[in-house]
């Protein structure tokens, strides 16, 4: 049985989520409390050196890094496939990926908002509009890209591994406060993830360590 | 003929012409100059709807974000590989690779420190330490991950992706001021390429866009 290294808000964890659940394989998820620092548990840290989630226990190995365990079920379960075949089309659904994973997300998780609020005193109006600008200027990119390549999901007419990224992004700018008027390609293609089942079940508030009450921390 | 849309300094478009060089494919070298925003240009932006550098055109198609270029070489031009056969070992490769990509890069890139200093109104020391902190939380973990899994490179005994992200973030960190003494590993095999004709040719000061003076910015 795989064993998902998870935390409900997590927005790399989500993407793993939808990848599993789109491939149809059953996974036990073990939750760490990003917010009381539990995967910087040294247990923890002598699977993943990197105390982040998700993590996938594949039974001998621990897998790191949300980008290489999607990579690893597109290897190991190539059905139903969620990169298209042609190799230049494979390019266009990892470029959009890794817009989310590299130029937009890393600027707006946990880790550095919290830098941003001790090292710098930022107020939260300040990380917000922090957030936000990444996320627009990430979001313009991307909603030209979906608007180019997708027909219903991001790329073509079935769900890849850039709709993996893109629903986990979109729910974390709905958090900032971001409007998705300005990108009709994103909203339309997160609409249709949000009737998909295996988007719907990855979703954080149908996770076993949701808070039932949204708090911002 | 391929052309990459590079710079010289650009951290992404290092990775890029080491993957190109490690396979033996030449290519044309076209220059964006980032520091006048050169790739801001609405015929640059035409191709590559983010702005930014590498950007690989294969002709027909213009391939963006530098993880994906690198697998369309993979996978297109499979010798040298720069992954290794079994698909949890290619899992760790690119794990290695996305803790530079997601966790290290992102924070200390040139458009994440203008922010910063023009928003932020941070000085040169302010956002060197910004820089210098994630760069020493992402060393310290890739440090432990080189030794489980380094003979000589940074996974086994054979450049591999992960290669192609280390040294460029070794040349980044060093311009920061960041010392290689608490990561030996990562000394070792950044010295190890040092000395590999295809990491060489691909180093910033041996490109034809290179400043004759080395400048901050």
């Amino acid at each position: 049985m795989l064993k998902l290294h998870d935390y409900w808000r997590s927005s790399a964890a989500y993407r793993v989520r939808i990848a599993l659940n789109l491939k149809g394989l059953s996974y036990e998820s073990h939750s760490h409390d990003l917010r009381s620092n539990a995967h910087h548990d040294p247990a923890y840290k002598a699977l993943n050196p990197q105390g982040l989630v998700p993590a996938l226990d594949i039974g001998g190995h621990v897998l790191t890094q949300s980008s290489a365990i999607m990579e690893w079920l597109e290897e190991t379960c190539p059905e139903p496939p969620l990169l298209p075949p042609a190799a230049a089309d494979r390019a266009a659904v990892r470029a959009m990926a890794a817009l989310i994973a590299c130029d937009i997300h890393p600027l707006n998780n946990l880790r550095v908002l919290r830098e941003l609020k001790n090292d710098w005193q930022a107020d939260e109006t300040q990380t917000k509009m922090w957030a936000k600008g990444w996320i627009a200027e990430g979001f313009t990119a991307l909603e030209t890209l979906v608007g180019q390549h997708g027909k219903g999901y991001s790329f073509g007419s079935e769900p890849t591994l850039a709709d993996c990224y893109l629903v986990p992004q979109v729910f974390s700018a709905q958090r900032f406060g971001v409007s998705l008027d300005p990108y009709p390609n994103i909203r339309a293609v997160n609409e249709r993830c949000d009737d998909h089942p295996a988007f719907v079940r990855a979703h954080p508030r149908h996770q076993p360590d949701a808070d039932t009450v949204d708090s911002n921390h």
